[in-house]
């Protein structure tokens, strides 16, 4: 039973005298269409389009956890604010299967929207470790590395993070541009 | 450290020889203010305005947590989809305070949005029992109660729950209106 039928359900029993009648739309609302950080990257630009008067790029970032069906996420700031990585742990305690996957969408406004993706594949720690680096960093662990995000310099992250590899295409597109 | 200024510092290192200028803009997007189902629902209402020609009202609610800082809260949906029962057991494992609080947030509009609140205290089962209801049900157990939500049948669950409480408000307005 979804939760949008089991809500009706409630609600066509408590409006059943009054004399109200009803029908079940199923319907998406903006909210719950942004599944991917592309979507939000995507619609964080258009609202800010019209604030600023200069080019801008905003960066939409997040860890999906394979699985925890793509846990944490669009929503990667939000759980870190309230679960902290303490919470994924505890998610993750006694699982073998810890891939995961870091994301940073760019998105960049010229005279059109322009989206870049930069993905880094890896494993959750069982433990967190580092203090570098921020949010989830201290318990990720790229493929083909020992250390966490969190226990390497800006420099070394830099070399395979997400992030760089979303700021490569970026860079690239600007470059074109200016030449 | 917050994830902007990470994010800012990341850039910096990485847009330094290219001359590019880095402005740090710490700015709400949309999606991080919608922090109450209030605001959930009133955007949705104000979305689903212009397609819809009949009167209609929407339904925003949201499990929130005492001890995980609100979580999942207005993401209840999204988590329930990819966490599960099992995902807040795993995170309320070893609490010992497990107070918790189920919001519906009605959003009705005629000629202007009305909202109408709905709350219902509680604790977080230590099992899931129960197989009535949907979503979180079977893990809350409200306030003077033994059984969870989902122990209960809908006529039950509807004389206590957070949606009644929303509905008895709504049909309260209506009821002052159509008179």
């Amino acid at each position: 039973m979804t939760s949008n039928r089991g809500k009706y359900s409630e609600y066509k029993e408590m409006l059943r005298d009054v004399g109200i009648e009803l029908e079940l739309l199923l319907m998406s609302y903006p909210e719950e269409q942004l599944d991917t950080i592309e979507e939000v990257a995507e619609r964080s630009t258009l609202y800010l389009r019209g604030t600023l008067k200069t080019d801008f790029f905003i960066d939409d970032s997040g860890l999906f956890i394979k699985t925890l069906n793509g846990f944490p996420g669009v929503y990667s700031s939000y759980v870190f604010r309230t679960l902290g990585n303490v919470g994924i742990l505890d998610l993750m305690k006694g699982k073998t299967e810890r891939s995961a996957e870091f994301r940073t969408c760019i998105a960049y406004f010229d005279d059109k929207l322009n989206l870049f993706t930069g993905r880094t594949q890896g494993l959750i720690a069982t433990d967190p470790r580092g203090t570098n680096g921020f949010g989830f960093d201290p318990v990720f662990i790229p493929d083909e590395r020992k250390e966490t995000y969190a226990e390497m310099t800006t420099e070394e992250k830099n070399s395979i993070s997400h992030r760089s590899k979303a700021t490569q295409a970026f860079l690239k597109y600007i470059k074109k541009k200016t030449i």
